[in-house]
């Protein structure tokens, strides 16, 4: 278990801070994660990775020359915020265009698409590239719905390589695509991880047994066995990866056999005996295999087998030489004109975040201040609901998910309370207070559900304006379906796919019928947040669209849906503050 | 727990094969561990490091250009044998001489001693350092008896550094003390390792709490303590090991703070923190820092904080460049004169060894072959009473030690009663079968019973000779004072120190008492066998002395020595194959 912390809420910025005093003359911190120590030079094209933390090396410890330019750190197991992103992002990239990559979950989707699209309107052209190398997370008719996982390391090792070889932004993106679609890769799981605080894992093997294809996070796999030997289990590993050999693939392979953190490197060579063995009946050449820990889960128990088809580039890029704090290669030429990174560089995008916040008011009536000032009311009634939910939120979502929800809902109803209250205190109106709060969430709490409760308070707050002297029953019920639209269209989910969408369109409608009913806003809210909790519950019954980045979660069955119950609480915390409000 | 391994007992030599196969490139394997793959040039000092395994990346995965030239590869917390030892030294050795390095444990210290001896010998001039960087495992004022830990990896680097430079051997054995000098390690533990094929941890810490100064192999340290926040565990780790600043240190110190194997690197950084932040409050300059796994105990959960006070040699050594499979620093300028290592050059070790195998049988009397095929029997009686005890002798070996005894005595009577065999049908005499048992116990098990059974039993061959007709209980009762002695002189230790003499040496003084008042051998035999049990179970009430490379044990006070009980075991077998004998 993870034993050594010391707020577990703070565990991703200390962890960073060490980090950085450890590895001070290759890398620096900027708001959002790492870049590295020197600037990207004109002409060469940046690669910036990213996700939750929790997987050292990956992702911060692979920033460095022939690898990443920065990464993204997110809290542990949870997505960075698109501020993050777009802040590293803009640290990173040079003239010549920006790669992101990340693996393919729900969160790390939607944040590092509106980090592109930013970086794109402010004129840095930039790609993202999604890896989705693990074959147990969809089938093969789906690759798109498959997770990253061990090949994330590839894809980056690759784009890192060919952006430092001097390729262009097209070739680049080209290139990490090809590395991606030639990448497999086969886990199992022993044991789980525990998160920093926690007293219980985020998910358990029985003993002497594995979870074969289980998620880095425990997201659901392909099925339960025996624990067996190790030679059957290299036999299971690459049997597994060879059946989704790539058509017209040669005879020469990169393999990485990955330890998830507990499971230790000379258990990994006994298990790389009989894989090399396996690999070389099949005629196949394997090319500077890694073996060790590259993509871990914190403390969880569990090893992978990725196995990259290579042609004469790949292999080129993979073995390229790199010199990242926690990954090196071969040697690396020093480059001539690499000047180390200013201070003043280095905190710009502190001081551009630090400006937004000191934004000028916008001009308000005393309305809207005033329903500002009930917003605020209401965003402490939902902080002290998620704070008092965190640990019950936690288990639900682990059963499908990560785990990470309740911790999230906590990060990002704090951080929008406390930016609602300083909008508000400058006299901000309704519109401004909403906005400053899905900022602030979407930006501390990030993860699937940060990025979403961001675009639905900003999309209320556009709605309400800070324009109107007084705000009836049926502007907020127009709003709250603004807020829904703004979810959907960016989280893509239908209802009935098992998301807080089911249980949000119907606290819209029910919000909506009551007051064109006549009923008063207070009353009328109160009796759609009891449609909403009762819709949250009923998610138990649904089984989630397997799509993009969810997982195949058959086991979430009998389970209400994480996002939908955390829904249902903030919708009766708000309920309480408007019956005192009117 | 270590749950990936194919047959237990062949863990090692498994791990080894997936090691070597995975970095081909830059090691190759002989005998007993492994070289880098390119020959020692000539001039150049051979800096062979080692100890038991389950500890990578040390030591096979440092062995490469700026550090080590070969490691010796033990079984699992076991020490190598001196066979292996003299093996790796040899064919690492060029013509400057060899330096032996490794931490401080009555097994090791055996070992690589007989090893110097034996290559000194054949004129290979070859030093050994044994590292005592744990302050936990002695006082002060006994610094030769604390054990080495993390610190292996500062001394290993240090004289790697030293010899790549050039320094001659008298300087690199010089410099690779000082480090040692200079070096202070204090760890806790959380957890302890589970042995491959093992259903238990080999020791436990009570959830929630620490044991502080724990050895790698859970062997007992100070005390045990409530398990602090991150920044309290630095504050304790600081102050433990700048108590012990040595006089006259600089403000300039390396510093490693390893992880023992679950103790990830997320935790290790946020601990780190802490730790600058301290050192920095002290006043000292942190040059290099290492944070991460150097030197692991399999999946314990722990870690340690290392400080070396450098001085201008120091610390140019210790940022010194190298390139090893676990671990890089710098730029390593490609040698021009590297020779690959030939493929004869690798199987010589191997060779000679087999041509020992293969020796001429040295003649012998009839009486002296009917001895020896006793002797087999006897063995054959010690092996299978070895493999039933093994369990119950690594349960008592492993209230105070490193758990490793049970699995030692059953590959070392294995190999013994196999060469006895052996040498036996080749008609070899008492002498000649017992040494081939001695050797091969002592080159096959390793560790410290390894080394001191195989000098045992080679003391009684020599005294019974192959050249007697008859053999009478006199002989005997002579032969078995002079594996007394032997062993008694290899060891160190004393009557009452809580080891196998205080159960060997009661059974001597029984059997030499009775065969001069006339038993018959087996009936003697037998009586002191009884003799042997009794003083082999009042070892419980015994404190394990404070010396060399013995720990603190104050907790196996109420447990009998494992070493004294399983030689009554074997007794006790012996005593029943003479009974049919006679």
């Amino acid at each position: 278990m993870t034993r050594l912390y010391d707020d577990p809420s703070a565990f991703t910025e200390d962890m960073l801070a060490g980090f950085l005093d450890v590895h001070r003359g290759s890398v620096a911190g900027v708001p959002g994660g790492v870049v590295r120590a020197t600037e990207t030079p004109p002409g060469k094209v940046a690669v910036v990775v990213g996700g939750g933390s929790g997987h050292y090396p990956a992702f911060c410890g692979v920033v460095g020359p022939g690898f990443a330019d920065g990464a993204v750190v997110g809290n542990i197991f949870t997505s960075p915020s698109a501020q993050d992103a777009y802040s590293v992002g803009k640290a990173a990239a040079s003239d010549a265009g920006l790669i992101f990559s990340t693996g393919n979950y729900a969160g790390d989707v939607m944040n590092f698409t509106l980090a592109q699209q930013r970086l794109c309107q402010e004129g840095i052209d930039t790609r993202v590239v999604f890896v989705t190398d693990d074959i147990a997370s969809a089938p093969p008719s789906d690759v798109h719905a498959r997770r990253g996982i061990a090949g994330d390391f590839v894809v980056f090792k690759v784009a890192g390589a060919a952006a430092e070889a001097g390729y262009d932004l097209d070739a680049v993106e080209r290139v990490a695509r090809h590395a991606n679609d030639r990448t497999r890769t086969l886990g199992v799981a022993f044991g789980g991880c525990t998160m920093p605080g926690g007293a219980e894992p985020l998910f358990t093997v029985p003993p002497g047994r594995m979870g074969v294809g289980l998620g880095i996070h425990g997201e659901p796999g392909v099925g339960e066995d025996e624990l067996p030997r190790a030679a059957d289990l290299a036999r299971r590993l690459v049997s597994g990866v060879l059946a989704e050999k790539p058509a017209g693939s040669g005879a020469r392979v990169a393999a990485i056999l990955n330890g998830l953190g507990t499971t230790k490197y000379e258990e990994l060579f006994v298990v790389w005996r009989t894989v090399a063995a396996l690999l070389a009946e099949e005629g196949l050449e394997v090319v500077a295999p890694e073996v060790g820990e590259l993509v871990t889960s914190l403390d969880m128990a569990g090893c992978s087998l990725t196995l990259v088809f290579l042609d004469e580039e790949l292999e080129r890029l993979w073995c390229a030489p790199a010199d990242t704090p926690a990954y090196r290669r071969g040697r690396v030429e020093p480059r001539t004109a690499a000047p180390a990174r200013t201070a003043s560089a280095q905190s710009s995008a502190q001081s551009s975040a630090q400006e937004e916040a000191a934004a000028v008011v916008s001009p308000s009536t005393p309305g809207s201040r005033a329903c500002g000032r009930v917003v605020v009311e209401g965003l402490e009634a939902v902080a002290t609901a998620m704070a008092e939910a965190e640990g019950e939120l936690g288990r639900i979502d682990a059963v499908a998910g990560d785990g990470d929800h309740g911790r999230g809902m906590v990060k990002g109803s704090a951080a929008a309370l406390a930016a609602a209250r300083d909008a508000a205190g400058a006299g901000a109106g309704a519109r401004s207070v909403l906005v400053a709060a899905g900022e602030a969430w979407a930006a501390k709490a990030g993860g699937t559900s940060g990025v979403l409760w961001g675009a639905a308070l900003c999309a209320i707050g556009e709605r309400l304006g800070d324009d109107r002297d007084e705000i009836a029953g049926a502007d907020v019920t127009d709003a709250v379906r603004a807020g829904l639209d703004a979810l959907q269209r960016l989280g893509g989910a239908r209802p009935g796919d098992k998301t807080m969408i089911d249980a949000f369109a119907p606290f819209a409608d029910a919000l909506a019928e009551r007051v064109r009913g006549g009923t008063e806003l207070a009353a009328a809210w109160r009796e759609a947040a009891e449609v909403c909790e009762a819709a949250a519950r009923a998610t138990a019954a649904l089984r989630p669209r397997v799509g993009r980045a969810r997982p195949l979660a058959e086991r979430s069955v009998g389970t209400p849906d994480a996002g939908a119950t955390s829904l249902a609480l903030c919708a009766h915390a708000v309920a309480g503050v408007l019956s005192h409000a009117r």
